[in-house]
């Protein structure tokens, strides 16, 4: 491969290789007013007059980049956004921002800038504005991602994991474990299941149709690193609530529960990147649920389990009721699972 | 020294570790009320209903990590408000990401969050959301930063390098290549000078006060990457003008000087992280100048050249006058100068 057709350190030194590699890769594949600007920070203008925003950031450092259901790019678009989404915000703006390992195909970005372009446009949203830069070969590994993003509360209040009350249902939009499965798979070639796809999509869409259906929705939160498993733990402790769920009402695909049991994993701690937990009162849970069946995203949503009062003293806060009627620790995951996820 | 002392994988995987990392090194050092909430977005109150809004990100990946004048995490927190200042915007609100590698000696960690709580309180800006990822021993190098800013525009339409018209003058704020010739000594070791020091501050109160003497301001920009010549030929395209920079009027450190030509560097194309490059009308350009001089990193601060008409066809549009009268073209960096300056 010759030097023309990879990144190289001249690619992130604010030369005029950095500016032809942002017009040619990025401008003209996923580029919006804002960006062709030029200036080194966006203006962004608001439709309506507004005083609370709702802003959040994550990188994404996933290996392989290429994956059964997605890549690096999408994973980027659909991680802020959803982090947008579960506050209840409209996401409206990302930032996106690459780090470049010096020898990453030109054929390889390409695809993800147009994967991050398509991504966008499903979820609604413009990247408006952006950074690159190049490490040397051994200091990197061909490309890291940050996109942080900006969201607007339209006409909702905003959410947060505090609100959740005993009696409220717990929802969750699909089948578990879907991105991690895919994902060690890919790395280690193990090939489970042809059907064994990553769930990563953004989900703005659906978290919009939940608060349609039911305004008095608690919260949102998607359960990415740490499963649903940090997920719930995390949300009784900010409420101060325990949390209870039926195992026999947890969606998963056979093929990537057989593949889970296999390597050992609890299917409750494997991240998924296309997944939404809601906590909705119990009287607009079943709205909320049938809601969320409509979205593409949520086809297989269902009602999991439900929030009591606080833990006894010295207790955990969150369980899982097997399908035999005992009770276990919903247990977070204390060391490392599988590094790299996204 | 032992696992206990440095980042393990463990630390980014969504863990009771992350958790612990966050809290201990993270909250305590440059916490604010919204990154305490712990919600995957942060919810943001303005103080007034607005519709414009300035948002910009770079990712950080000098190196070394520490260095005279400065380290990365103070250079994480003034590059991203300087690129907001640059547009006229007030500056508020701070996104902040690490990509940690395995191995990363928590002392130093500790380090850069102190640097960080320190800037951000100079800039008078709050971290708001965050991020924290780990890459295994040889997939990074010690510690990268991704920054996102949100700024508001208080009263103060947005600038742009499009504004800039024949007979402006163009202000510098103070020396140029301060930071380039710090990083690249502390990088050979070539022990130039005790008073080689970086200059990175945030340089938001200083625009706010040239803005305040100086209304009819055309455009702030900040000469990073590829320096005081890429800031010039990009100000310049973007306005359809040329501009011609007087050399003896442009401050610079003698060391600093002497050690540019020592390593064969153009002074114009060296990365500054403090400084900052302002396009003013003719008449309001003394006030803007005196403003800029109150200011602790203004205290060098010059008139340095001025805008003219749009340059003939096929020439170049930023030039440089040397002190014996002849006119040479201020040339953009083409290829890779000094690579992870910022």
């Amino acid at each position: 491969m010759s030097v023309s057709e990879q990144i190289v350190m001249a690619h992130g030194s604010g030369s005029t290789m950095m500016r032809e590699l942002i017009d040619e890769y990025f401008l003209s594949v996923y580029g919006s007013a804002e960006l062709a600007q030029g200036n080194d920070s966006a203006c962004l203008k608001l439709a309506t007059p507004t005083t609370e925003l709702a802003f959040t950031t994550d990188s994404y450092v996933v290996t392989p980049l290429f994956f059964a259901g997605g890549d690096i790019g999408r994973l980027a678009v659909s991680g802020t956004v959803n982090d947008l989404a579960t506050s209840g915000a409209t996401p409206l703006y990302l930032s996106l921002a690459f780090i470049m390992e010096e020898g990453l195909p030109l054929s390889e970005l390409r695809l993800i800038c147009q994967s991050i372009a398509q991504t966008a446009a499903e979820a609604q949203v413009s990247i408006v504005t952006g950074d690159t830069k190049v490490v040397p070969r051994g200091k990197g590994d061909k490309v890291y991602i940050n996109t942080a993003g900006i969201g607007v509360f339209l006409s909702q209040r905003p959410l947060s994991g505090a609100n959740c009350q005993p009696g409220d249902k717990i929802l969750l939009s699909g089948t578990l474990g879907d991105h991690g499965i895919t994902i060690v798979s890919a790395r280690e070639n193990l090939n489970f299941s042809t059907n064994i796809v990553s769930d990563v999509a953004p989900l703005n869409h659906l978290v919009a149709k939940v608060l349609q259906a039911a305004p008095a929705t608690r919260c949102f939160r998607d359960p990415t690193r740490g499963g649903l498993a940090a997920t719930i733990n995390e949300l009784a402790a900010q409420s101060a609530t325990s949390m209870t769920i039926e195992e026999s009402l947890v969606p998963v695909n056979p093929a990537v529960q057989g593949a889970a049991e296999m390597l050992g994993y609890d299917i409750y701690q494997i991240a998924n990147e296309g997944k939404m937990v809601a906590i909705v009162p119990a009287e607009q849970a079943t709205a909320a649920l049938a809601a969320m069946r409509t979205d593409e995203h949520g086809k297989n949503a269902a009602i999991i389990g439900e929030v009591s009062g606080p833990p006894a003293s010295g207790l955990p806060a969150a369980w899982v009721r097997t399908p035999f009627g005992s009770t276990r620790v919903l247990d977070m995951l204390v060391g490392e699972q599988l590094p790299r996820i996204c």
